[in-house]
């Protein structure tokens, strides 16, 4: 017989999950209602509410799609993309390049700007990828969880828009941890995971769309190729009092982001933003003053994802067994080309606090001394 | 600002979520550890022995996709069929329309083999269809929920295997509350839900696939077109100890699926099945003895949710509006053709109790008088 599941506590400074507070565990364990109660109707006005507030925008189709964050990106690509259709994906990570991937799941013929891992985006290299096609969309991470850069967006957003395309965002690991103004950036399709910096399980994807986005969504010729993902029943399963069934909300990840999201506007965005870049100095303060150095140049550093540099001779492998195995610390893995270079170190939410920084520096210095 | 959630407590007696276990809701408000902790990593295996023994299989790709049952039919179709395929589903009812839809979407030709609403699939008409189509699969709805009919699987098994196509099966209703034989019935791919007679909360898709409808994806030309449902990555995944990342797993959702099938195996099945028979023939006592009649045919009723006429006179709207207002129950609506004319009574999981039955009846009672 398999046994009751108790895992050992751990501190979550890795890319994701994050810690969760005690009053969204408490909102997980709330007894099922019926997702067609208006009780729960009212609870998701209530998660559709505060998702824009936290993405800033009035965007009408704003919620929340019953899957992860990788969900939510293939959301916007299947109901923007048919065949035939042409985007542009800048890369420089592994999430972009995932972003390729689905593109071409979706028939649409993909045009790369690549940069460097652990780079930004290069405005020009856009401009010049533009002068050479039209392509409907524009796709680019806001924050690439794999390397730690943090991608400047007003400048390429212009560009995008001066071509007349879509300008998509991925801000899975920016939102509510650092700004991201979907209306004022003129962002049209936009996702997000909720294990980041909303501190809520990972389950669910906040997505918002602006008009500019329904309207081409509206005027598709072919139906959208995933049938859970299709935002023209998903909105109408949203739409309040005369909402229509599509499948069965996920009643209590639901709880668990409304109370999530309570969290976040109670703390207040700007102040959630201070405290994320007020700890990522703390944090780089400790880890410079060890000898340690960051992947990333500082004016795109991502505060909530730290990637700091293995330095020669120390086992990558090792380390992070030691602070799991002996101070229940998680911290990530390099991915791709910076597996075993590089440790992803987040701080993410519930999870960035003085106390976690501390606890993770002097257990360091214990393994590494 | 938004208040804290507080529902009001319903019982459960729709078509689905089911009322959960406080086990349960317990294991869902365990502290978050990392998706790819060795403790997650051991989690997720018995995760996956548990649905072996509940599907009754020994099929090693045996797993949860991490969104809901619908999520788990689209994962069924868009792995097994490429475009210019042809498959045959078999309808009576939404959830095999829904289906047709999602094989369209695939751009596979559609057959579709219909019986009435309320009844179940004819073996001969599926006979007659196949001899007209050499399909790759043909696909049907064990227990279906808009309607209350169970479908007997093994001749239509039979005859799928004569004609060498694989068999795919929605057990989303069923599993757990009714004997459902994956191996031994030749069912090749199958699906179902967490929130019906599992008695978890909605959000997880457990799913099977035969070793024959693993070579069939093996020997894919073209990619899967969803990438979160992609079952290449997704077995990788979930493969233990060398496991790839693929997303990130909905960890509370499941903590909650792990302690509900440490429920359902502790009760063991054959118990559980007996249980659900038991209360529905209670039920139907209880119906009958007010003058109610069944939609559907004895020997094709389903336990689990029974579907029951709305005399003439009787306002369906006022009835249900009542139930849920005044005394807290849950019933379903009919759907489709059925809108107005049934009540959908689910005796589900946790919500199947002799308990239930007589709350429902009383009430019922109260507001027909």
């Amino acid at each position: 017989m398999i046994k009751e599941l108790d895992p050992i506590a751990r501190v979550l400074m890795g890319p994701g999950p994050s810690d969760v507070h005690k009053r969204v565990l408490k909102a997980l364990s709330t007894p099922l209602i019926g997702h067609l109660d208006p009780q729960f109707i009212k609870i998701m006005d209530e998660v559709m509410e505060m998702t824009r507030q936290i993405f800033q925008t009035s965007n009408q189709v704003t919620s929340v799609i019953s899957a992860t964050g990788s969900a939510g990106m293939e959301t916007c690509f299947v109901n923007l993309l048919e065949p035939g259709d042409s985007a542009i994906v800048c890369v420089n990570g592994v999430f972009g390049n995932r972003m390729c991937d689905i593109v071409e799941r979706c028939g649409a013929q993909l045009i790369r700007v690549d940069a460097p891992w652990g780079k930004p985006i290069d405005p020009d290299q856009l401009r010049l990828a533009l002068k050479g096609c039209k392509p409907k969309l524009v796709a680019i991470v806001h924050a690439e969880t794999s390397t730690g850069v943090l991608q400047p967006l007003t400048e390429i957003s212009k560009l995008v828009h001066e071509a007349d395309a879509l300008f998509v965002v991925d801000t899975v690991t920016s939102l509510a941890g650092t700004d991201v103004r979907v209306d004022e950036w003129g962002i049209d399709a936009v996702y997000s995971g909720t294990q980041k910096c909303i501190s809520a399980p990972p389950g669910l994807s906040p997505v918002s769309f602006s008009p500019r986005a329904v309207e081409v969504m509206d005027n598709r010729k072919s139906k959208v190729q995933s049938w859970y993902l299709d935002m023209s029943m998903i909105r109408k399963y949203w739409a309040g009092a005369k909402r229509a069934y599509h499948h069965t909300g996920p009643i209590s990840m639901i709880y668990a982001i409304h109370e999530a999201l309570r969290l976040v506007l109670e703390e207040g965005l700007q102040a959630r933003f201070e405290r994320h870049m007020h700890n990522h100095l703390v944090l780089k303060e400790g880890f410079e003053s060890m000898g340690f150095e960051f992947l990333v140049a500082p004016e795109f550093r991502l505060p909530m994802l730290n990637t700091i540099k293995i330095p020669d001779g120390v086992d990558d492998t090792y380390v992070r067994n030691k602070l799991l195995n002996e101070y229940n610390i998680e911290i990530g893995a390099g991915l791709g080309e910076f597996a075993g270079k590089v440790w992803r170190i987040g701080l993410m939410g519930e999870s960035c606090t003085q106390n976690n920084i501390d606890l993770l520096l002097t257990a360091l210095k214990n393994i590494l001394s």
